[in-house]
């Protein structure tokens, strides 16, 4: 197919899951210029179709050239396909934008959340990693604070929608629901525990340490992006019956000390930041407010009462679109436009 | 009524409310010494009677001399009510134990935790105050791990379930709830924003220093019954789609470092603290863990990646009993069992 100097061909693995039709829907959004679109997925969605901007694609099992001719992969799949599949894709010429948490804390493999630490891309070698969603949403506050009052410590408390564990999890909690309201039973199936009106302080796999992976994550990612590899920084995790949006309970202790009034006025100049925070005027972000939509919102801005230094807020955004298809798509945007792909780079 | 030496008169003001009526359940529940029960509520309540031990009683109108012959009165009324009503019964003989924000803070009126503070009852004025639940859970726990490493600094999230808010508030989330999952409209009545599939940062009122009253409370109230008045300690209280049952995320720092292990030992062996913490078997509590029952629960204890002398742990109750008809009906028993009863320090 001829195309222009500045299209790009695209394939998504995972097409047909949560986050694959979240990457379509983000690129037609933000007109992303594509010129083939290839979408793969495992065998079970064999023989589907897919509709983008009007036209029909087949869903295609990846073969072994699954990647030729392909400049980006958007990776969807979990990080057992990722690790297998991405090694080739990069072997056939296309760089790997991974969701999955298979390379985020390898060292050759730049970490970005695009806003943030976006200067990790020009050394790419060819994988690039999508940090877990609590992470996301938690870097794009940092930054600016650091930059302007050096971070000495970071606490935080998730109150962690369920779409983050998947469209099962969702549906999950709605049939749960329902049948509680119903005073009918229904056993979890997808949450160790029951999820509708309760709190699971557990998301992901339980380490030696006593943190749960994804609490780890958040600690691991944000030193890394944020290029701290020392921050103290802590997290606890957990799991609430809201279906899309991820909220966090943040205190930050600083360099020097700032006010919440300056704190609100960097945010605000910030990329990608909305502060709402009126607090006499009960304005402060709840998760069904940043139901897709792009920012990160943060309010409740106030001087920690237990630390000279230290700042509280309350940071809520669409884990669905920041941390997976909004941030990937945005890498993808940057990687054209600065010429970071491989035929640029080979050349 | 002839009595014996140790049964006491007892009068509830606010009979016919939700903590009012989990009042009586633990009365009966722990068989307190009642000789005469006198149910006090406001006009609204008129004509109406409550059953206690099958034994029927009127809900009376606090008369002008409603407290004569009363040596308790357990007041849930309101802070104004309280206000109005607890100086005339302490006049007319009687110890009130308050549940409300009255007089919580005033220097003359002890602030207690059975358990916790027991020993400031020993100087009460006639009024005791009982505190807000989400600090009860939270100095349960605080007060064994001060005790043998000292306190330095206390952070916490909470996610306060809507029973806090009142009966009214159960049934919003109850039927918002349902016409969500039908599709219907339900605009919030009790609560500032939605609350069912959503979380609200806002508890009471907001203050000129940017904090809810809700979590001022937490901390004004936790200074006063450890008696570390200078305490650094901050809080973020956030309402959440739960019916029963406050969980808060605790970050601790202590003078000296313990081990998780450690922790978990000293919170085991304190009284009306259940340790709740296998993380491999995905053992922690959950809010419908807990209703109904009376310890406080604690789980994922572990080290502080942030700090070398911090913990992180996970603390869950039953906010209607901790918070209130528990703790009240304990210092009741205390003040009996210690004669520190009007017609005993008067004698």
């Amino acid at each position: 197919m001829a195309r222009s100097q500045a299209q790009v061909n695209v394939a998504i693995l995972g097409a047909t899951g949560r986050v694959g039709q979240e990457l379509l829907k983000v690129l037609d959004e933000r007109d992303f210029p594509l010129a083939d679109l290839r979408l793969l997925a495992s065998a079970r969605s064999k023989d589907t179709t897919v509709t983008f901007k009007s036209k029909s694609y087949p869903v295609l099992e990846p073969s072994e050239d699954a990647f030729k001719t392909m400049d980006i992969v958007l990776a969807s799949a979990g990080e057992e396909i990722s690790k297998q599949l991405s090694p080739l894709a990069v072997k056939q010429g296309a760089c790997v934008i991974d969701n999955s948490n298979a390379f985020r804390m390898d060292s050759a493999v730049p970490l970005v959340v695009v806003g943030v630490n976006s200067q990790a891309l020009h050394s790419h070698k060819g994988i690039i990693a999508n940090p877990n969603c609590s992470t996301s949403q938690l870097v794009v506050v940092l930054k600016p604070l650091h930059d302007v009052a050096g971070l000495t410590r970071v606490i935080v408390s998730t109150y962690q929608s369920v779409s983050g564990a998947g469209k099962e999890a969702m549906d999950e909690l709605e049939q749960q629901t329902r049948a509680i309201v119903n005073c009918e039973d229904y056993k979890p199936k997808v949450f160790q525990r029951q999820i509708a009106f309760n709190l699971i302080p557990h998301i992901d796999k339980f380490l030696d340490n006593g943190y749960t992976k994804e609490e780890m994550k958040m600690i691991t990612e944000t030193r890394k992006i944020l290029e701290l590899p020392h921050l103290p920084i802590t997290a606890t995790a957990v799991r609430v019956p809201v279906v899309i949006g991820h909220s966090e309970s943040v205190t930050v202790e600083l360099d020097r000390a700032i006010s919440p009034a300056q704190a609100r006025e960097i945010l605000a100049d910030s990329p990608g930041i909305e502060v709402w925070d009126g607090p006499q005027e009960a304005v402060y972000p709840t998760p069904i407010d940043v139901v897709g939509e792009d920012p990160v919102y943060v309010g409740r801005i106030r001087r920690d009462t237990s630390s000279d230094t230290g700042l509280n807020m309350w940071v809520v955004a669409d884990n669905l679109r920041i941390g997976a298809s909004l941030n990937a798509v945005r890498i993808a945007e940057y990687l054209v436009e600065h010429r970071l792909l491989k035929q640029h780079i080979s050349t």
